[in-house]
């Protein structure tokens, strides 16, 4: 700690989600950032990279001369934390990784979903983070895999489902995701341009998605996953088809959906009500760390119609993360976690 | 006809199918538009409109006053068609209606969906129009119903799968639809204004919309259906989730796919090849008449994910509506329907 | 007071600049809002329309039912508060109006350039509000014209040449504005529906735009105006082409944008530094009360192009408000406007 | 020739120009298309890069290896044909190039404005291409350098007020262009991505602009230039702020639009009428070669303001430089290019 507050490391600062995660500390009550490391921007300001941050007086360092701190958090791209992973944990008490390397419980679904783990031993110790579905798990923790973006809307979707037992891993849920350019990170490529990204409706991973796992593995459902990219920067909405097996009611969804929600300080339930806004949408949440939930039920079909919208880089990484760490610090849940949502608001 | 050419009418010239009627009739080797009818704007040129028009010497005249035509294309809001249906028989020998309103078989079918059905008796009379499922039945057919939009890409995407029985009715398919704004139409509104309908992914029809009758009726299959506004102006995508009783192959599906579409005019398959481009894209075909249409095996489970995306404008409208046209009086299928897709493109 | 706390209302809170002023007091260290009216939506909760403000306990209730506040914000269509201000001075002892109705300093101007002025009486003792103009006029003003959204962006941008002489009455300024949708109010209307809008470069005033009157009478120059609408919702983006009549350096720039600014807590200078982000641009501020101003300097043609980007709901309208109530009230002039931008962000 | 029909040659087929020269000669009358050449997609098919191109059977060559054809067009990177031209004159009779190698009329231009000339001698031969500028020098021409787009727009604009005398060169004008992010080509980088890029307002060229250098060497005119990048994949448009020595009424404006642009098959006068078009729009053009043009007169200021509106990819471009090679070849002048835009239309 530094004059009595709790320091922090940002390692891959220059990307999205390091920019961001640099955003939430900079305005955090508790933490005081120390270091943020990018190897191609190395004694730059933040602010050369993050128009943002232009106010904050901090210039990124090697990622070679890691500093002590209390909390680091780690934005490197998949497979570099693996690598890594002993150099990060000497360098602080707790390690909270927003990639998906510590992210699966098993070293087999790396073999089956990436190109195996080289440090499969962490994996029992790595808490998955997504403080909906197992806040208990956080506090003290050391290793920290905050959870997925698409994972994140997803699970919180159907999570209600899941635990009353209107769906179970017998009923298939189909989920069917838009996510905007933002989840590319911040390395460009063709296909990303904005000539050819502009307007598209394009079935980017029409099968085999990786976060497919990590929603079968912490859900206990199986599901059919796609993911569509759409014209928006931020933002992540998951549609969940599923089939219960048994008849539901309005009512009965309901339920399902405080009983989840009702305490959680991040979650508003979105279902019907309203002019314009009537279901989640990801540009009412753009750059905060809220989710909006909601379901529609299609009785003809014996369908209920599971909604979850986040901002990507917020609730699906940075905030999440920055949630994580407040848990596993002891900080108040919410802690730097208060921004609100604009309206009107075109594509965050 | 006039001088030779087989002479058209357009009623509901000021709207966006409308107007896109009018830019195609323009350009058509055969036809010629003697007439665009236009409450709000009579007396008006067509291009105060529509700004691609501007060159055409055309001025809208009321709808009360219908010129006797060859053709007549009724581009009205759903409701009128079924009101007038007696005087737009009476001023032309074919009719199409871009309407819902004979659309579907039966009128029982109307009650279900819509508000009942006031010329129940020309529904039996009525030929509906998409031509890659029934261009047998429109030479010579004089009251043509034009295959909705959603529809229209549903039922190209999935009838390679309902045609050679790899998805029956008892396989239920869920159907996640994105479209643009010009499903909305003209007449603006709230929730259409650009600074609430942009950057959205929007749930406006999470169940019960209407197009699902029609896919129903016409396809054979059962289809849970749903419809996500996007930030497009033109394009409507269907992504099919479908779980075939029995294994199938990629090859299998290819073949399916050929026999439904290698002699089509107007459809392209697209599935998996390229680098940018590689599965179907509303942006690629905005403008045109075609229709993307493809498919990917996700063997994990036992899915087969099939695609269609057109411009809801053209192949979803207009152009559909002219393509039945051109086969009811005997012109060459593709009269005046050669546009190509721009690339690159943003949302058109 | 209530409380100890300042009391607020909004008059006109369905609106976007009257959702924004309820964002902002809903976070605000001083405020309390105890009332927002809307005709439309009496009784309804203020996240009915506004999405963001879900989490708010609070009702529209009827513009004719004024309760007794310290502050009142009137955001409502110019025209209305001239009509209305003995009324809203009666219920409040701080009015903040966000209308033109008060913003120019003679009552000829409104004949010129408006409809004419019914209230001219109050036209002396209102202030007009662009604090980093006129920061000390507001402490304990009464009538509070809060400066226009485009006036502002073009204002902060030539403030430092005119306060150096770089640029005189005699040197014609051009300013070309672009803006965003959120400009044309909640209402709706074909030309600002999505798909009128959507990607537009549209010149909709070339000339004889209201806010010429506003920067002429508070800067002394002489500016030749045009605005575009372009493609984002929130967002102002003044440029303005200058021709000083002495020959003027990079380094006379900086001293006279420094001396200007460096002071100011909402302005931020950007000039040529940066890798993507180099000039003023309003994404970067999008949701935050800063200002990006900064320059160029041409010398082939003796020019110097000067830049301002705000947020016209933001520092172009409800922030500038609050901003101005601060001042007025005794608050710390940056209480509740501490709202930090995104990065990446499409088009907010 | 090919069976009497005329053989072209597309160098640089696989960036943004030259699909779209591949699409205009693949729908043109006259021409027929035996090589496009690609480095980096070397035996791929051009429907590998554009989707739009599927249907047609062509595949990529090796740009070393040129076919001789009647017309060559090059649209490779600036500064490839200087170095290329014997190469290029040998395979072809007739040279279209869309770079800037050739356009300017000096040698001691391109030491100012680029990096010098490697091929000097071919300027004074090299026709400068704009037909509604200098329609007369292009029957014949073996070597043409087609027009820039931002110069296009441009030079449109103003050519009226050169023309008939109302803006001389001694009366500046200050020309803000906005542009879509196809001028930035089809090869990526952080800049351009989709998330950096969308919903700006960004001054990329304050000052400096190379295309200044055409503009006034061809329009005779003293122009201070300025570009921004807006939210928009196809499209320029320029704003031209004119001071007349002399005063000026609408009716003399009108008379000078009518005189230079009566006749032109390309050029549509806009200047106020409509409702929601009143003035020119590139998205009212998007896809086509066509041009729109028109003017405000400021009578407060003495300003004209002059507008012009292109897609940048067409009548910028390609559609520029199919237009020259039919003036050049002996074609119908308009062959090949009678696309008519879209209506609506997001951003093309």
């Amino acid at each position: 700690m530094t004059d009595g507050r709790v320091t922090a490391g940002v390692v891959g600062g220059s990307g999205f989600t390091g920019g961001e995660l640099l955003r939430l500390l900079a305005g955090h009550p508790e933490f005081e950032v120390v270091q943020a490391t990018s190897r191609s921007y190395e004694r730059k300001t933040v602010g050369h990279v993050h128009p943002n941050l232009r106010s904050l007086d901090l210039r990124f360092t090697s990622p070679d001369d890691l500093e002590s701190v209390d909390v680091l958090f780690t934005a490197t791209p998949h497979g570099v934390s693996m690598e890594r992973i002993d150099e990060f944990r000497d360098a602080a008490e707790t390690v909270v990784d927003l990639s998906a390397d510590f992210r699966l419980p098993e070293a087999a679904a790396y073999d089956e979903w990436y190109d195996g783990h080289v440090a499969p031993e962490y994996l029992d110790e790595a808490e998955y983070a997504l403080p909906e579905l197992n806040r208990e798990n956080l506090p003290g923790a050391d290793l920290i895999a905050a959870g997925g973006c698409n994972a994140t809307a997803t699970i919180l979707a159907l999570k209600p489902l899941a635990d009353s037992g209107v769906v179970t891993a017998s009923d298939r849920a189909v989920v069917d995701v838009k996510v905007g350019s933002s989840e590319g990170g911040a390395g460009g490529g063709a296909a990303s341009s904005h000539a050819e990204r502009s307007g598209v409706v394009r079935p980017y991973a029409p099968t085999e998605h990786r976060h497919q796992a990590e929603i079968d593995a912490y859900l206990g459902l199986s599901t059919a996953f796609t993911v569509h990219a759409v014209d928006m920067v931020r933002g992540a909405s998951a549609t969940c088809h599923t089939f219960p097996a048994d008849a539901v009611t309005k009512g009965d969804l309901w339920g399902a959906y405080r009983d989840a929600y009702e305490d959680e300080p991040f979650v508003d339930l979105v279902a019907g009500g309203g002019d314009v806004y009537r279901y989640p949408e990801p540009k009412a949440v753009a750059g905060t760390n809220r989710a909006e939930v909601g379901f529609a039920l299609d009785t003809d079909n014996a369908r209920v119609v599971a909604f979850g919208a986040i901002d990507n880089v917020m609730k699906g990484s940075a905030g999440q993360a920055v949630h994580a760490a407040n848990l596993a610090v002891g900080f108040e849940e919410t802690a730097g976690l208060d921004q609100r949502g604009l309206h009107p608001v075109g594509t965050p």
